[in-house]
């Protein structure tokens, strides 16, 4: 096994930082907050914490040949999510019922799995296993995303608005005109390039797909766009939704974004730090598919597919608001944001940027594409196989992340995706329009 | 003031020993466990120690006089049960979702409260005063029973099976044959004496009451009876239940009490203690009005009559297995145990009793009295009118406390209430039949 | 069997009546009226029509030795309503779901049996099989009721608003002030008396009760009155109601009785004739017995007991607004009325009536007792014991008779009963008062 | 309008023949069976007959300048399906609850509104009027299908298993292997011609897309290999289904296709000619999109893309087991049937076809493509607008017609759509795979 192994320098740090990482984000909560369920798709912070734990124990440490620790026989059937493979588990709406573990008892198997990954790193990583232990990394990066997503549902449906940890006041920045990037039609290639680094299996294979020319919104829809909509009746206008969608907006009484509240002097949004004004030039946040596609409807346009985005993406740098930035919000576009997280190239003649901002971070963007196996796909073998490919029903791709994913974690390949009703995520969207 | 004032000591230390009854029943908790709650019925601990405050916080301190501490606004609408003649309230089944205030919180609250209420103590109870108290005590000694009733449905739905307290095995003393106690016709007045103490309104007026005779059993049916109506097939006989109980345990495959868990070797169930095997001489406990009406059906017998149980619990002592046993489960009849809690005159001659055992603690006993007002009833003038009044529908009376009760809480004109398919709380019964 | 057959005169003309009566009740419908379950509690009349066949198929024939006629085995499933003892059976909420037997085929049924039953008159009836057909006619009236309220409501769900049968315009005689008859407290037996003819078995067996002191108002409440209770908030204020009931009301969204609806110039009602104008005086119905409730307690008073209700009733003749009157709806009280459906005894000095109107016929008085066995009460041996006791749970009993009830049906004893939530019976109230 | 208007005889014995058609197709039925609802997705069949003829009142004669005649108002509300653009409807779920109008009432108003467009025929078809009479015709079409499938649910939900029509025996032919038609990657062209007559405005516009080489079986699946499926415990394995198909599948205690019955020597299945046994070379029918999908998993293949059917559509006759048959079931595929519903073009050397068969009639083939808007796709101006566009949400597209499909109904082009779990209609799958 020597020399299959790789220098255990390579991935150990990365594990330490990423594995911090979760736990850092859980400092500002109290005991209790780790434990509650708000709704059936909101997992318990303590529930995250150990169910990343369990991916390790599970499907790397067994490969890799290290002894397991001693450890509760039945956090193997507490803290599967979804892999019938390995398994009968715990139903998901039932965790918010369990007080125990404790919190402490979770940090406690967090550590025994963290000391089993230590010997693993003493000992070298055998090249088999490196890829799994990348996949536990980013699937733990993926759920860092939601214990800010859930913990901000779990807040919010508490009459005490609590805070999870206060922040600078909105950067409201000027309004800025949009503009259209235009794409002409051609034949390129979307999906992973095998030699480029880790992904998903569901961003294989690389492949051609037809574009027809097209027009992308160089930046998000903000607020105050979106306060036009309201103000025009958009919840009120059954022609611009879907009829799933206006079924849904009705039966939940849809007047708003989640999170949105109305006030004496206008409408006011529960964030992270707390419910504050919403802010005019931020972009608008927590819509579901079915108001993303009326809003589109309304403006005249339409939302991307995502082989269009991800064609566009390609000419921006990954940088932008993440998680790291600590905002948990996404942020106004300010006119110096624009060369960072905007175009690579030049910009062609004129006023009008010939590559779109805000590609990546601040609120994943509702693509049109249903989620769907491209081309030649095959799920991983094993258990694994069961991350991605059976959800590709009923479901909606998102593509470029948002204020609550690390940096480290986000590609142009990178495929999100939710049903169409989903609301609790930071998710928003960015016009497209037929050339 | 001063001469309506009643000397501060008479309720001063009862007050503090309810109170940190409740508090001492907390102490097997971790702070995860007072969060949960496993189902609508149920309610997290720390919501009980919260809303038997707010109790005194909203109907003693303002009537006193009491300046009030300074208190989270929201907990008005947080702790408020069902009085909707104090405002609104939030929902019940939203008790799980609240992870603040945390449980330190809570305790904080509670003091603060205390604080306000020894003040109250120091300078002098008015007399009008004085029943607001008994009333918020009684009221919190409820809450102790359902405390324990509750965190044992929360440690049920947990895999882990986590334990309250170990407690010493069952103590499954020889079994004693059922013997019957006769009742003539009579005319009799059951309900409270006014001037015997305390009682809740629904216990008024003390009326006359014209029993036909009937006979009474000599003590609780025992699991082993219980067992015996499973083996001859009594969850799957239609003709032994009411139409709504059929219905009701087809629809939640009821096989067994609540708690009782097939193993290889027999039935086990769940206790505060653990799990363990089912004892055959312990009387059955935590079963729904619909099977305890089936089991007497299928027995040839019926179920009592409330003003039967209570002319017949006359004759015996408050004595038993209550909530200060420590117990917390129902125990089985000891021989000795007898002349405590039977018959206070004399036993006729041979060997059977002449006042039936078992009276008190243990099990509350099913009646088949549905919940009504006494002939005359009037609720308590103001919000406290919605105590009892407004539950008389749909439910059944349950006599004689259990081993959750506390002693000082329990008399023969007590009158307990659940619809007749609850089953979490320590309910058994008792055969009753026509002479 | 000859010694023990009866003539067979005595009973063949009453069956004849009672069948033909229930296909009269039919003339007025198209087909597919015949077809329609409005909701779970409704049947479609072609069931009705169908299963009182099968009960003299099921309950009558064997047991006469009739050789049964060449039916379809599929109708002794479809066409058991509630009897497990007698097999399994389609489940109630899919009765709506039949196009077949078409109303033909049931008709043919109905004749099938009506000559196999025409045959055991002609053989003589031994004696033990006549009180058998005597339940089965009892039985066809009860539905006969059904027929009626069940298709009141189907049409109900129409926007077409179809009319069962023009009717006269309502006779709204003048108001007449409420009056009070007063009881004394007294021992008096209500239930049957075992030689005073037919009785269902929950009216056994006559039994000694102690009465208290009470009043019991003359008439029945009107719309006028209730429409005075609406004005002044009755649906909007919580301390009037029972907590079921309040939390059905508004998740119901009641704002009226059942039926009633409102218009620009004030309320109207659907009735079997159409829409109308609410009309101040006719007695108020298609109450739950929630509202009933709340409504009592809005005027102080209270629901009668049954017991009450039946001492009442004792004196007063059977007479009234029956079906055969074929006004299908309450109808307001007229002074002429009051002698021939009001007091048989003198009634004393001044202008006070000494006994109630208006005690049968009209609408079904919710009474304020839960429906219980009586002491002493035991069910029919065999499947017929499922007639009545299985639902002694979660129901209240209703006195008197209605419109829609055949008048040689109704009895001073008979015991009706529904859950407190129902509303599509011709349901009303009377007063009652502690003396 | 003279000069614009076309010849009268061009569509007129069209419309004859169509609406003909739909009664034609109620010839076996009894009124009752056209009031039905079984689901909330199905209709009754009388409320088919009279939206169809809502259709030509609403869209078609306001347009073309016929004055209406005299209809009753609340037609227009119970009989719009789903057009939010003309006013409020009535609501989908409670089409069963209606009586009436009566059929010969719905009848009367199809012939009413058969006049109206008689007089229009009469007087010239102006020609932008045309094509709201064609999408009348194919929308009549589309519920000719819908009536025989809602029927064939309502039967199948009747414990009397009624018979639509007796039909000779299941031709159950030879088995022949499964081959495979395999087809080069290429740019090619999909959608509709403009000029190429009737398209609905999912089918627009004509457009390029780059197909990926794939190969396509030359047969659909049959009962006896998707009873293989069964054998090998395909409703048993998670890891075959997608995540909510296997949830669907449980929840609903899926074990075989929609209507298959297990009988003691074997299944059965419910067809509109009463209950026999599966055939095994006939093709399997009523899968969910959810059995299909896990279906092609365990063959190791996948369900075809859209696109691909339709390249492969292109090479065949439309021929083949539609409802003019009158089999109202699929068939068993013949030899001597290949050519006909075969290839146009030469079969390659050896036994293998070069072109699938069955392609059109038998069974709707589920593909893997979600129902989406093919780009530039823009819906009708006006409340036609309505028909298909809002519903490309979490649907999946099926193609070729079936047997219950009108011939002259379906294209190569033709998109029609159903929810993953819908079962109830004729549908099938066809099995495909990447080259």
């Amino acid at each position: 096994m020597a020399e299959t192994a790789v220098p255990k320098r390579a991935l150990d740090p990365r594990y330490r930082q990423i594995r911090a990482q979760s736990e850092m984000l859980c400092e500002p909560l109290e005991t209790e907050d780790y434990v509650i369920q708000s709704m059936p798709d909101v997992s318990p912070t303590k529930w995250h914490l150990a169910h990343t734990s369990w991916f390790f124990q599970t499907f790397v440490l067994p490969a890799a040949g290290i002894e397991l620790p001693d450890i509760e026989p039945t956090y193997a059937y507490l803290f599967n999510s979804y892999y019938n493979a390995v398994g009968p588990r715990h139903c998901r709406p039932l965790r918010g019922l369990l007080s125990r573990p404790t919190v402490d008892q979770v940090y406690a198997y967090r550590h025994l799995i963290d000391d089993a990954m230590g010997k693993l790193f003493e000992r070298g990583v055998p090249e088999d296993v490196m890829p799994l232990i990348e996949v536990g990394l980013q699937h733990e990066q993926q759920h860092q995303e939601l214990m800010l997503t859930d913990i901000k549902h779990v807040f919010s449906s508490n009459p005490l608005d609590p805070m999870y940890r206060a922040l600078p006041a909105p950067d409201d920045a000027k309004p800025r005109a949009l503009g259209w990037c235009r794409y002409d039609e051609q034949v390129t290639t979307i999906g992973i390039d095998p030699g480029s680094g880790f992904a998903f299996d569901n961003e294989h294979p690389l492949h051609r797909v037809l574009i027809h020319p097209f027009e992308l919104a160089d930046r998000l829809v903000t607020c105050g766009e979106y306060l036009e909509f309201m103000d025009d009746g958009g919840y009120e206008q059954a022609s611009l939704w879907l009829s799933e969608g206006w079924a849904t907006a009705q039966s939940e009484h849809w007047q708003a974004p989640l999170y949105w509240r109305r006030a004496e002097d206008g409408w006011q949004l529960f964030t992270l730090a707390g419910v504050r004004k919403v802010a005019a030039h931020e972009p608008v946040c927590h819509l579901s598919y079915f108001e993303a596609s009326a809003f589109a409807e309304w403006a005249g346009c339409r939302l991307p597919r995502e082989a269009e985005w991800e064609l566009a993406a390609r000419g921006s740098r990954i940088d932008g608001n993440f998680v790291e930035q600590r905002r948990y919000h996404p942020q106004a576009l300010r006119d110096e944001t624009l060369p960072s997280n905007g175009p690579l190239r030049d910009v062609s003649a004129g006023s009008r940027p010939s590559a779109p901002a805000q590609m990546f971070g601040d609120v994943w963007e509702w693509t049109m594409s249903a989620y769907a196996p491209y081309p030649g796909y095959r799920p991983l073998e094993g258990a694994l196989g069961e991350y991605n490919g059976k959800f590709m029903c009923n479901q909606f791709v998102l593509r470029g992340g948002s204020c609550a994913t690390p940096e480290s974690h986000i590609r142009p390949t990178y495929r999100n995706f939710f049903p169409p009703d989903a609301r609790w995520q930071f998710t928003g969207l960015r016009l497209a329009r037929d050339a």
